[in-house]
């Protein structure tokens, strides 16, 4: 049977400590060259909206160690609206319902057959979190016990799920430019976490004195700047652009999630696509070379180190999520989804044929 | 409601002419700059056997004036055996009751909702023979009555169907190595297309004399030889080392499916990957330039020629699959299954969700 998971599934069967450690082993196994990841390839064209475009996203990874390979597909209809003083880039919830569409195909390694489908919106929240949790658990000072966050959104909250189950944080303030965004998402945070999250009204507020500063939003202009660094600081980020380039120039120690850095765009003649270019140029100017930059596999496999002193400021780019994170994340889920019942099954000769393609 | 369709569905609702003429305007439109086509991606990793690898593969395109997207998937355990003298690359039937896995995902690029899933197979082979059958119209002699192929299997008639589509063909002569399957194979073909197809028992009785030669076989080593080249003749074939180099050097004009000859290949560390490596050196040493050579876009739009006379000989390479062509002969699939109600609906809400991805 081909098993249909929700996202309230994947939410109550893949909990941050577990994808951490899954990810962990999973990053392990393709430092040493024994997984696959497959760069990130986006297709996009007109809508007949003029305020919007179809980006088609796909992104493959396999992992023998766990007899898995993972397709996930992002089908979204993408608008690039002013808000404030940034410009956003905001996925239309356009499919039946005002809803999005985000999948994550699992498939074995070892027969090829599908092993389930699911959307991607809860794991690709848990593996963001949990990618810089690594960051934090391989850069940040082992005694850390405070955060400063800097986002109120569906991000920020894995954000600090992940830095809590790698450091014994005590205290977290918490920066939003929305009052009733901030202080409802500390008081649901303190409850999930244990931990006061404390909102505060200036970002230098929930900066100052921090041992771990996340920026998790989605604005495409800087939020964390330099002159806010202090000895001992780490800095995580799930854009590049939250961060101003010389912040992280100016720290001692910097890595990034995975050398693959530049997604495939591939775009009907002459379509304006607004993200890509911003992105892709980030850090050009200061001299940032992702080519260099060591990466998660490499401060896990021991090849980099994250932190040489209690005093370097440390900084972990989330530059660029794999397919490879689904399908280690997919395992899990799909592995505890069978040992509890869970999940829709579906004959699976249904996604499956008799023919030989 | 997503539908999910089977081969059966596939077969009764994409007939060959229709198909032809479905991706003779997406290819209108591909080489207008309206489309989008994502090279195709092989994710390949070893199995815990020992005479098969895993292979992830993946390809995606959009055809906005369709309102479609799709992702063609195949998670392919796949060997490489000795047959006869030949090294053929053989999928094994691994998946659970002995099956193959390759999916199409088909998207709505207006709201982003899947609008179907189904295999692969009886779709590829159509849509290799309808994209050789353009090759055909755009390349062969007008009044092109006979054809000799060399092949008998899954591909071969499909091959046939589409030569009858664009073309009056009367007369068709098959050689292929094994008589019974060639006598079985021009049976059923005889019966199928209402024209005779005679076995044959050696390659040079099926070319002398056919105004059109198509190679339909998976081998990886030529079968189609130079010498045997006539005035006139049109020669295609559905991989590239089927034919000799020296006979498509020889060819008065040679064209390309596509000019994305090389899909991405991503292996694990040290992996020894047989097929790649040959079907991309191929024609190299004969100088053979896939960087220059026409393609079927542009044969279609009119910006190269495919025949100037009737003396000319002409050579269709179909150098490389694409999604894109799934996406063509998907949404049309799509269109007939839902006017006809075929297939199994499943709630598109099991395929999107509720949260920004």
């Amino acid at each position: 049977m081909t098993l249909i998971l929700s996202n309230d599934d994947v939410r109550a069967l893949l909990a941050m400590p577990d994808c951490i450690d899954c990810l962990d082993d999973a990053y392990r196994e393709l430092g040493a060259g024994r997984g696959v990841s497959r760069t990130r390839s986006d297709s996009i064209t007109p809508t007949s909206r003029d305020d919007a475009l179809y980006s088609l996203k796909s992104m493959d990874g396999v992992i023998p160690k766990l007899g898995v390979g993972a397709v996930r597909i992002n089908s979204d209809i993408v608008t690039w609206p002013k808000i404030g003083n940034s410009m956003r880039r905001v996925k239309s919830p356009a499919a039946p319902g005002g809803r999005w569409v985000g999948l994550v195909l699992l498939f074995s390694s070892e027969t090829g057959e599908p092993l389930a489908i699911m959307p991607d919106g809860v794991m690709q929240r848990i593996r963001v979190g949990a990618t810089n949790g690594l960051g934090v658990k391989y850069m940040a000072r082992k005694d850390a016990k405070s955060v400063g966050i800097l986002g109120s959104g569906w991000q920020a909250g894995a954000q600090l799920s992940a830095a809590c189950a790698v450091r014994a944080i005590e205290t977290i303030r918490c920066f939003s430019p929305s009052r009733e965004n901030r202080e409802k998402f500390c008081a649901d945070m303190t409850a999930e976490l244990g931990v006061e999250v404390a909102p505060v009204d200036s970002p230098e507020a929930a900066i100052s004195g921090s041992d771990i500063v996340m920026c998790a939003t989605n604005t495409v202009d800087p939020l964390f700047f330099e002159r806010w660094l202090e000895p001992g600081m780490h800095l995580t980020s799930i854009k590049r652009p939250e961060i101003e380039e010389n912040a992280v120039v100016a720290c001692n120690r910097v890595a990034i999630h995975t050398r693959d850095s530049k997604p495939i765009l591939t775009a009907t003649r002459g379509l304006d696509v607004p993200e890509h270019g911003e992105d892709r140029g980030w850090g050009v100017a200061a001299g940032i070379d992702f080519d260099t930059l060591p990466t998660l596999p490499q401060l896990i496999g021991g090849e980099a180190v994250g932190r040489a002193s209690d005093d370097e400021t440390t900084c972990f780019l989330n530059n660029l999520g794999l397919g490879y994170q689904f399908a280690a994340a997919g395992a899990l889920v799909y592995r505890r989804a069978k040992e509890r019942g869970v999940g829709h099954e579906l004959p699976t000769d249904w996604f499956t044929e008799d023919v030989h393609p």
